[in-house]
């Protein structure tokens, strides 16, 4: 038997695959999907059927890539929806892969036609059930996606889905969800790799509230909603185009990388430190880890990519690129930024600052401005800065007018990773004195210069 | 966070590896311990625990080995035997990987101090449970091993510590036992990589017998013990040798292979059909799938071992010797039998005979003795051949006067591997008209030659 | 600086990847791709280039694929021909590769535009020739290919390439030919798997006849000509199909296997031994290390292919097939062997036998007819079997007639690999009484029983 | 046939290992010798003879290691020296690898036992000759280590050994020699990875001279001798102790990594921008790639290491170390600089300039002082720098007097990698206005600002 979860980093994405006999099923595939056919092959099994808990829209699925390499069967879910490609699920249909069987369990709420998947083991025993974004470990899923007036609605469906039809499971049945912690499709989803409906049922804070009311207060919130979700549920209906094998960008010299496509963005995948110290001008910065989290709020379809890695001769940058539907990288800078400065080049930089100094600057320097670019709900937990101004990272684009260019900006997250995004997007815009606070919150708080 | 399970197959050993902020911790590690480095080091974890459920008897457990490479402290369960390293375990003892805590629960009823370990996680949920051989997948450990006269008292402990410690634990808790499916220390474990409390208490065979009474009627057996485990408990209280890193036997020509220790055991872990085709004279066949299983029955710990095996390339057949403490090994021939046979040298070979002609057969040949070589809970399960004479593989070298000489023997197993171990054994004794059913039950079943 | 050989195992094919600066070369890349992209990819090189010797005729070419892949543009010689994709080489072309040049040297002999690239370093020093099957370590091209009834026409080019052109290069010069030692385009080509001009000039058997009639003499003979080459030379013109990236067959259970496709080939790719205890009925056998060079010769292309194999989990197999061509692959057996008889299924077996029984079966049964599948040079070199009627294995399908049918035929070869080949194939057509040697020629020559 | 080149990266050191029939022979093993072992098992050959070409001064040889892994004999050359292990190669002696040969070849000079060894193929045929640090590509060994008196003798044996020995093997043998382009034992090996006798005979630079005079003036220099090399010696003479076979740095949170071994230098391998931006108080900055090269020079072996790491899952920092038997590394820092900023820990930066910049600057800070750390001979290829100073980054700890406290340093090399280690250097002994130029004399050259 084989049942192997596959996890997709940087989207905190699981899918799943689960073989017996000589028969595969993969759960919600990811675009790129070589790895699936080689853990099938190596067990001696066969992809026959793929299954989708949901129309996804934070990742490019990768039903149709898979299915044109095995043959395999699709199945999805949310039937109603305006599907160019497999068979709609039906509720209480069931597939067998050897002696395993899995059900169809209808579970809206995250979306109209959201399906759970529960797993008997070889003796028919209720084992494992499949949640997709339904539940996930510590938290539920988002039901502002399909409308955002229609959040009550789904609330109650959703409210239907856990606790009339997931938690009479069984508190001994295994939840494999479609995200783990860090994913944009849950709030506050916890670091438990594996769960139970028992220890959701005990322990998810959203299911203390166990009354329909207090339920659907709890979660009939609506969230940020990053504009590349269009394109991804659009991609997920009409059948995204099969990627070639081996993503593959082209490694360029600086001429080359400076004149291809010179409306292309450039994105800059190193850690905060070595973008701060200098980089080609106009680069966005996101770092490698959270690529795959913000790349989608700022870096349009309808743009080319160039890229600036840290470590050219990986894969990791066009693989999440590639996941997320960004099929269209012009290039990858050969040599780095020593090539580039090797060349005489210019390059930016951007200004960074410990904790103690800043300690030390906050009363010498009146003049700063204090730009924190957390999340409200960091806000919340972590407490705010005194005297710091409020944007979330992904209004800035939005909300760039209320930030003074007459003053020194000092920007501020949890670590100093986000700060340099926003700094590299003030940057482009025309900001020049702008500091990223290394450390961000977690330094701040780890000194004795108390939050004022 | 980090939780990964590191299974050896053939042993069907589990082992974890748990690690949170900058630590890890690693349950019952193996001796080939490199794999739990490289997965620490991956994601920037040191290992500073090593935490054993009992003094293990199936394989040479690798604490030591693991402890020599990190600086980790060993602790060890069953304190009151006479330990040569590590420190013992308290019963209630806690130990803080990051921010997940492990608590050491008395299990005993396998060993006298076997010790589950309770991981909570990073919010203080009781979450996994580690069960070494106290509770398996479907399966209980076995309660013989510590003295045959008094299963009846350890599996009184056994009880207690299910019924009194686990199952309290409430149903949503995961349990992560020492052994998957397939392993020797249970007998009859099921398939379901991950379980829980909830599954065990609702389905696992055993735990139905819900009174104490019947509890020990249905374990206090004696089940085989492999003449092995004696070693493996010897070394696993004195602390085995630590292996050179990268598992090694020296390959060797025909002649070199021939001449070198001719005291050592030949063993052939190729598949049954290549080693019926042709052996090395007096070669030990055990396939490379059964060898942990089977190799502590058939090889003594004085004797040098001499290699033939399909993949020369392959460490696989050295790493899984050297899991059960086999770390003399002279030598493997290299070429395996096309330079054995391109030397000119001779070889043996082992009559094999598919279902369809053996039926046939049976009507003709009335003089041929079938040698059933299953296990009696195969024959009970599976159904008995009539005509049939019936000795477990692993009792065949005590037992072998019962197979007479002179007519031909047929054996007769699940498939036709052990089979094969079976006519091994009976041809280094002199038996020569010794012919293997190809499918065994399984393919005697598929016919409708019906079992008489 | 990178240069790489990239060798095909089985085909003893050897394609090549240079890169410098920025950009990279391939010369006659394989048709499974990946390996130069990934290559290039490390070293943060873009492959600008592809360059092919000659049509190739014993395997596809990769040019297509990796131009897909790459925007490479592809350069091919044989200009003459009718070709359907990339540009036509002219002699005294040249491309720079950072701070390398490569020139095109015309060679032709081997085909009538045969094309060799001589490198020079980055100080402009000629240092490496790439010679295609012009020239090769101990042997030269053949000239038999593009006309049986040219070859001394094509002989005279050859002589004029390699004295005329490559020899004046000077001994310095590093030789990289298109095939090692075991290809089917050289008759003998040697195991010196980097050589020189000079080693060639000195020590080549060929390049001792130094007069013009001499060579001629030597080299303008027809060999055998694998029926594949024709398909071969079709693609290469055309441009093969790009194949999908990752190999892959379908597992398939014994009933499956049985059904699909009935009028698929069964290929067995295990090695000698498995193949002879037990087969599929009807399963050619050709072990994995002889499969590149014997497929073509008895799978047609119009047949589909099921494969049965040593190793599921590995993709060599469906890659060797691949390269040749072979993209219609059913499936493979999954479970193998073990798997078709634990479903009851009949299989056929070949009896073996080892040199010393041949010895003295030789006098007891005069009635053994031996038939020696050696090639003529093999006969030659290592001598004949007295009594032994050859017919070499690439003729036994014409030349089957030969073979009686009422005599037990005891088959011959250098091992016993290829003797299973022609026993398979004899089994399939109704020889019944077929034996193979194990050891062969080799086993034969190794004891004292002599050669009559 | 097996015959690889393992290279070394950053050492640029070349070891080989050849095998044939069952055997296989290393020349010039490294210490982390896995590798070896793996290429020679995955071809079932049997590593019998190590084979050392002379004293190494540059890195640990990995003889002991090898040996102890795999019952090897060792074979050294430098005969005359106190070794503690192996024998002493006499000239002429020969070793036979299944069917090939190799031949030991007296070639001093470098050393005053330097051997090379001449490698004939299957039939005889000299073929290749290995000869250590004896002959480079387009260089040849330095004089100057056994004794800086006695260069003119060993510069004789050196002339006489190439064109009395090698020379004369014939311009079509491939040359194996112990290093590539990049390492310290050659001033100016070139980058033609394969070479042979003619090549080097017509265009190896030093080999011009062909005078013995000439050529004794050509060569007989003392150039660097990184202080390392003393120990280098020592230890292998005496023979290194057999390292653990993972090498393995315990990750260790900001707190611990702060407070262990407070004697230990913390040594920065990421590369120049990152360490720029922010790192650890007192770190010496040596990026990754120039570490084996630079290491040597400012990292005494008394104090033990810390490591601020790029890639903290990769263990090449710790296997560069260990080949230049650094052994006792501390600790790494988990999580890197983001996890000391989220400690809320101080850092120190480094100034960087772009050339542009630097071109404005020079007008209006008339006050800058440059130091140019480039080496005497990039110094006469590249041109000097109008108004710099120069000290060769390795004479630096030295000179540091020379450098003024109290202007703006301005720190010049080829590109910036040396730069940053040269002001790392400075900041730590106090120097707070130093500014590295970014892109160094290459960036330079590439803009229109002369150099003056």
């Amino acid at each position: 038997m084989l049942l192997e979860r596959v996890e997709s980093t940087g989207l905190a994405h699981y899918s799943y695959i689960i073989g017996d006999g000589r028969e595969a099923v993969v759960i919600d595939p990811r675009r790129d999907c070589g790895v699936y056919i080689e853990l099938a092959m190596r067990e001696g099994l066969r992809i026959t059927t793929i299954l989708e808990t949901h129309r996804n829209e934070d990742y490019v699925v990768g039903s149709c890539a898979l299915a044109a390499r095995t043959g395999a069967m699709i199945w999805h879910a949310d039937g109603q929806l305006d599907y160019k490609y497999g068979e709609p699920v039906e509720p209480g249909q069931e597939w067998r892969i050897g002696q395993l069987r899995l059900r169809a369990l209808d579970t809206p709420g995250h979306t109209l036609g959201s399906v759970s998947y529960l797993l008997h083991d070889q003796d028919g025993v209720p084992w494992i059930v499949f949640t997709g974004d339904t539940l996930f470990a510590g938290d539920v899923g988002r039901v502002d996606l399909v409308d955002v007036t229609r959040t009550d609605e789904m609330a109650d469906h959703l409210y239907d889905s856990i606790f009339g039809t997931l938690l009479p499971l069984g508190d001994e049945i295994i939840v494999c969800p479609g995200h783990g912690s860090g994913s944009v499709c849950g709030m506050a989803i916890a670091e438990r790799a594996w769960t139970t409906i028992g220890l959701e049922r005990r322990h998810n804070p959203r299911l203390q509230h166990t009354t329909r009311d207090d339920f659907v207060a709890s979660v009939a919130h609506v969230h940020e909603r990053p504009p590349y979700f269009r394109r991804m549920e659009a991609l997920n209906l009409s059948g995204a185009d099969v990627p070639a094998s081996f993503p593959y960008a082209r490694p360029m010299g600086p001429d080359e990388f400076e004149n291809v496509s010179e409306q292309a963005i450039i994105l800059d995948t190193r850690m905060e430190l070595g973008y701060s110290a200098a980089h080609v001008p106009g680069a966005v910065s996101i770092w490698l880890g959270g690529l795959s989290r913000f790349v989608g709020w700022f870096v349009p379809y309808d743009q080319q990519i160039k890229l600036v890695n840290e470590n050219e001769g990986s894969d990791a940058t066009v693989r999440q690129l590639l996941r997320l539907g960004y099929d269209d990288v012009a290039g990858i800078l050969s040599g780095g930024m020593l090539a580039w400065h090797n060349s005489g080049r210019i390059s930016q930089s951007i200004s960074t600052i410990t904790v103690q100094r800043l300690c030390y600057l906050l009363d010498e320097r009146a003049n700063a401005w204090i730009l924190d670019v957390r999340s409200d709900s960091e806000l919340a937990g972590q407490g705010e800065i005194g005297g710091a101004y409020h944007i979330h990272l992904t209004q800035l684009v939005e909300r760039m007018d209320e930030v003074p260019r007459d003053r020194p900006v000092m920007v501020f997250c949890g670590s100093g990773l986000r700060s340099m995004i926003a700094a590299s997007l003030l940057q482009r815009q025309g900001w020049d004195d702008v500091t990223v606070v290394l450390g961000g919150l977690a330094g701040w708080s780890s000194i004795t210069c108390p939050l004022r």
